[in-house]
């Protein structure tokens, strides 16, 4: 299923992202035996640091927003001839997240609402238009932390916008959403109801709630839907899904969760 | 499939267990709309109470360890005419765990060995019953901790022993085995190739492990196999399957193990 072009191969891949696709792209790059670089902020956590190395990428850490490391990974593709590979703001991605729509819907057809996590726009664009193709009524809310909601903001004043990073138990939602964003700005604006800002209390009673109920470790990006369902009166009778994705988060951030208990 | 006596669904049911058995009897009990009675000693830890009363029971402390938690059970069984469901010396328990050997055998049909956590052996005596069954070159191993290792003395010995019980991390292993027991004493002591103790240390490096590489939140009493093959030399080439079963584990308990990292 995997293919990758000569150049691909012979110069390898890279990417930028506070997300799971870096671990993504790192991964299969192993799988095909390709040199992958994954370019992030020092925002980014050991952890995923570590997961990365493991993977055999190369990391180069850039500043400390996302909007540095992408500038940095553009200019390994002028100088060295590395593929980018986009982390949201690309069809085949959005192609990709769309699945977890149709998956969705074989598993629960009759669902009035899902919760995804918004960072970029990508996954959020794919499960949305999918889903919205399939069945319009459905409802999408997008998640994210109250600091450095890029997309949210954007959308708001109705153009991509540039925002400074703050520090969020969800660092997988940080990052800009590209000054020239094509496609993941539009797809939102047309297919989210409504977006939601989560305080860092919020995210972080979401994150428990699953290693208390479901004896799941996620990390804060993954537990920000279910920190919005546990904000809502329950009882109404309405069918929600919440897409809990990634977890990639240090022994310390966990340890440091449960202390507030 | 699942069925009562008319005796049971009149006085309830009630058991006696420091592991997970407890709350099995629980949740059928509840769906059954059945009343429930769990004996258990105070070693068993809040998180597990918890989740027997959130189930419906009435949890009934008696006593610091588990023979006198049975002990009370049976004088309820005379007393209230309640139904004892047996947690391990029982065929109908060691043919519900046989099933997990068939499962191992489905998903993984050539493997050398199994490890299986060790404590009243009904867990045992059902996987390696089936696994031998099929193919009797199959090891098997059992694992438990050093402290209060019932069954482990007991087969040192020749007939079941009574011991004292001290405070574990894999709490769900604790209890005797019966000083009548009927089935798991002969069937252990015939299908266990090995019986291995296991160092507090060694069990809190598998539920470690599952925690930073499964992201999965499990109980010491689940964790004993996987810390058992962390200290097992790599690259034999052999396929060894471990059993881990369990997860009612205290925030608590979470959040001490972390810390010694």
């Amino acid at each position: 299923m995997l293919s990758l072009s000569l150049k691909e191969q012979q110069k390898g891949v890279a990417t930028f992202s506070t997300g799971n696709h870096g671990i993504a792209v790192a991964y299969v790059a192993k799988q095909l035996g390709v040199r992958s670089i994954v370019c992030i902020s020092s925002r980014v956590p050991k952890g995923k640091v570590n997961r990365l190395k493991q993977l055999g990428a190369e990391v180069i850490v850039v500043g400390d927003n996302q909007d540095d490391a992408e500038d940095y990974c553009y200019q390994l593709e002028r100088e060295q001839g590395v593929s980018v590979i986009k982390p949201f703001d690309d069809l085949d991605i959005i192609a990709g997240q769309g699945t977890i729509g149709l998956e969705v819907m074989e598993q629960c057809p009759n669902i009035d609402e899902v919760i995804v996590p918004l960072s970029g726009g990508g996954l959020l664009s794919g499960i949305a238009y999918t889903l919205k193709s399939i069945e319009s009524s459905i409802r999408v809310t997008g998640v994210t932390m109250e600091k450095s909601a890029v997309m949210h903001e954007s959308l708001k004043q109705g153009h991509p916008v540039k925002m400074a990073e703050s520090s969020t138990l969800a660092d997988s939602l940080l990052g800009g959403i590209g000054p020239h964003n094509e496609y993941t700005f539009s797809l939102t604006q047309e297919y989210m109801d409504e977006s939601l800002l989560l305080s860092e209390k919020a995210i972080s009673e979401g994150v428990l709630f699953m290693m208390e109920h479901h004896k799941m470790v996620i990390e804060g990006a993954a537990g920000a839907g279910i920190g919005q369902l546990l904000l809502e009166e329950s009882g109404d009778g309405r069918t929600v899904v919440v897409i809990v994705s990634g977890n990639n988060v240090d022994h310390e951030t966990v340890r440091e969760l449960i202390k507030t208990r």
